[in-house]
C-alpha cells in the first residue's frame, strides 16, 4: 500500500508517517511549511524543534531503517500533486494539509482569507489530482468534530435520516461551527460529497476531536522525532495546553465556565483509527464518515484531571476562569456517537490518572522551554 | 436608502439598480467585468452586446434623469469595498457578484478554482467589510435553489425543525448540490451563518431558482438598457435558450428524459423580490432565507410550452432529447415551498401562454444575433 500524506509536517502528519511505515506501508509525505511559517508569525514555535523533513527523513532511516520519501511543495498545485501520485503510484492520500487552528483563522482578515483559500483549495487540488490520476484512489481528510458543532440532538457519524411531512431522506448531518477554520472543515465536506457523487471517489471524512499526547509509541527516542507539540493558544489544543501551565505554576486557562464538552483522543489513537480507516475504504461513490474521539470531557473535568495528576507528581497547580474569548455555548447538550472505530476494533487509550501523570512526566522533560506568554488568549472573537 | 449592488452589470444586477432608482433608491454598483471576460473566453457572448458601464450609466442619466454611481472594481478586495461603503454611505448590499454557471464551475481545474475562489471570497469580503464598515448593514446575497438538490422530502425556505431520538433542533435546511458552483453557494450560505451568529450580521440569503426574460418593465426603451441576455450553454438559463431555439429552427436541447422540475422567476418578479428583501430586513445575528420562484415546472413542460407559443406565431418547433451532460437526477420529487414573498405582497408574473408569445416577439427582433453554436452542451459531467 503506497500511502501520500499531505502535511506530513505536522502534529499527526509525522507521527503517523512513523507508525505506517513501522506497519509495513509504504509512506510518502508532502509539506510546503506553512504551519511553521505561521508559529514564527504569530510566535507560536512549538513545545520542541523539530528537524526540517530531509533532515528528519535520513535520521529516521538511520535509525530504524526505514525510508520515507517527502517532497517541499504545496498540495494546492494540482499538476505537481499529480505528478507525485503517479510518480509513488500513490493508491490512499491521507490529506491533513489544513490550516488548523481557530484563533488564527479568527485573527484578522488575512489570514481568514488564508484558512479557506488554504483549506478549500487543497482539498480541491486533492480531488482534482485524484479525478486525473485515478478516480479510485482512496482519499482520507481529516475533519473535525466542530462542523458538528453543539447541536440540541445526538450527534450521528456523518449522517442522519429526517423525516418530514410524512417523507424521508438521508442526508449529512447538519453542520453549523464555531470558528472560520471550523466551518472551512464543513465547506471540504460538502466538496468531497459533491465529488464522492458526481466523479465516483472514494472518500473516508474522519471527524476528530482535540487531540493530546506527546509520546508515539514505538518511536525511536530521539528528540528529533518528537510530535509537533502546541502548548499556545494558536495551534495547543486545551489538554497539551492544561499539561504546559500545571508544569510551569500558570493558573489553567479555562475559557469562560468550563462546560463546554467534547471528545477527546490520543495521538496514538488517531494513528490507529487512520490506519483502520486505510484497511475499511469506502466502495466508489461513497463517502464514509467516522467520529473519531474516544472519551467526553468537559473542560472543567479535564482541568481538575490535570490538577490531580500534578498534585501526585507533587505540582500545586491551579484553575483560572477567563472570559470566553471564543464565540460557542458553554452549557449544551452533547452526545455524540463513536461507534464506528470501535466496531472495526480500536483498543481506546484511556486518559485517566495513570496516564497523565506519565504524560505530565514525560513533558516536563522540556519544561524549560514552555514559554509563559504563549498560553494566554490572545485572539477573541 | 442607499443600496450597493455588487456585480452591477450582470443580467440581474443592471435591471435592478434601473428598477430601484426609478422607485426611489439610491443606487451604487460594483463591477470588475469578469462575467464579460468568461463570456467572451468561452465564446458565450449576450444576445445583445451592452455598453461599458460608464457609457451605461451616463445614457441611463440623460434618458431618465436617475444617476446610478458605478465602480469597476473587484469586491474581493476588502480594503476597496470598505471605502465605497463608507463612502456611499451605504446600508444595504446586494451581492450578485458571483461566478454563475454551472458549466462553466465544471470546465476544468481552472475555471472550478476560479469559481470557489471568487464566490467564496466575495462573500467573505463582504462578511469583513460589513464588520469594519457597520455590521448593521443589511447583506442581502443571491443563493440558488440548487442548493437544496432534489431532496425526497418537502423543501421549506431554508430551516428545518429536526426531531432526533427524542430531542429536536432547529438547523438549516440540508443541502447537497448537482454542480461545483451550486456548491459554492451552499459554503456561501454557511459562511454567512457563521458570521450571522458570530458578530450578529444581518443576512437575507435568497434560494432563487432560473430566471427568465428580456423586457425590464419601466426602462427606457433603447438596446442600452437590455440585460445581460444569455442564450448559451454556459450562462444561458434554460427558457431563455428555448426561446432562442425555438427562434431559430433549432430543436430545443431537453437534456435527459425532461423530468426534472424546477422553480422558475421572471426577471420583474426577481427584482421585485429583492426590493422586498430590502423592505423586510432581518434583525441582528438574524439569516432569513426566502425561495424566490413562482411556478413549478419540469424541463419537458417548458419545452410544450414554448412549441405551443412557437405555433402561435408561426414557428414549427422541435425537441431534441439530449444525452444528459449534467450531474443531476431526472426522475425526482421536488415540492418546494415559496410562500415568504407571497406573504409580502409579491404579485407574481405568471409563466403562461401569452406571456411566452410576448417573450418571443421580443426576441425575435434580435433573432439574427442568435448564434446557433452557442446552444448545444459543450460541458459535461
Amino acid at each position: 500500500m503506497n500511502v501520500l500524506i499531505l502535511g506530513i509536517d505536522g502534529y499527526i502528519g509525522w507521527p503517523l508517517a512513523m507508525f505506517l511505515t513501522e506497519r509495513g506501508y509504504r509512506v510518502v509525505g508532502i509539506d510546503n511549511y506553512d504551519r511553521r511559517r505561521i508559529a514564527r508569525e504569530t510566535d507560536s514555535e512549538a513545545l520542541v524543534e523539530t528537524p526540517l523533513l530531509q533532515e528528519r527523513t535520513d535520521k529516521y532511516l538511520g535509525f530504524t531503517g526505514f525510508e520515507i520519501k517527502t517532497y517541499q511543495e504545496d498540495c494546492k498545485n494540482v499538476s505537481a500533486l499529480k505528478k507525485i501520485l503517479e510518480t509513488e503510484a500513490i493508491d490512499t492520500i491521507i490529506h491533513l494539509a489544513e490550516q488548523p487552528s481557530a484563533p488564527y483563522s479568527m485573527k484578522d482578515i488575512e489570514s481568514g482569507s488564508y484558512t479557506i483559500a488554504n483549506n478549500v483549495g487543497s482539498t480541491f487540488s486533492v480531488i482534482q489530482a485524484v479525478i486525473q490520476h485515478n478516480p479510485k484512489c482512496h482519499i482520507i481528510k481529516l475533519g473535525t468534530m466542530g462542523e458538528y458543532g453543539t447541536p440540541n440532538i445526538d450527534i450521528e457519524e456523518g449522517w442522519i435520516d429526517v423525516n418530514h411531512n410524512g417523507r424521508s431522506d438521508r442526508f449529512l448531518f447538519p453542520r453549523q461551527a464555531s470558528s472560520l477554520y471550523h466551518t472551512t472543515k464543513i465547506m471540504d465536506t460538502d466538496l468531497l460529497w459533491f465529488y464522492c457523487r458526481s466523479a465516483g471517489l472514494r472518500v473516508t471524512d474522519l471527524m476528530q476531536g482535540p487531540v493530546y499526547g506527546l509520546e508515539v509509541y514505538g518511536a525511536p527516542n530521539d528528540h528529533a522525532f518528537l510530535p509537533n507539540f502546541h502548548y499556545d493558544d494558536i495551534f495547543g489544543t486545551v489538554l497539551n495546553r492544561f499539561v504546559c501551565q500545571a508544569l510551569t505554576g500558570i493558573p489553567l486557562t479555562v475559557y469562560g465556565n468550563g462546560s463546554q464538552t467534547r471528545g477527546y483522543i490520543n495521538l496514538n489513537d488517531a494513528l490507529r483509527c487512520i490506519e483502520l480507516s486505510i484497511l475499511n475504504a469506502p466502495g466508489e461513490g461513497e463517502m464514509v464518515i467516522r467520529n473519531q474521539f474516544t472519551q467526553l470531557f468537559s473542560v472543567n473535568k479535564l482541568a481538575e484531571m490535570v490538577l490531580s495528576a500534578a498534585s501526585k507528581i507533587g505540582i500545586d497547580a491551579t484553575i483560572s476562569q477567563l472570559p470566553n474569548p471564543r464565540f460557542e455555548k458553554e452549557d449544551h447538550y452533547y452526545h455524540a456517537k463513536n461507534d464506528s472505530f470501535n466496531d472495526l476494533g480500536l483498543q481506546p487509550t484511556m486518559l485517566d490518572q495513570e496516564f497523565l501523570t506519565s504524560f505530565m512526566n514525560t513533558v516536563s522533560t522540556f519544561s524549560s522551554r514552555i514559554d509563559p506568554k504563549k498560553v494566554m488568549p490572545r485572539i477573541k472573537w
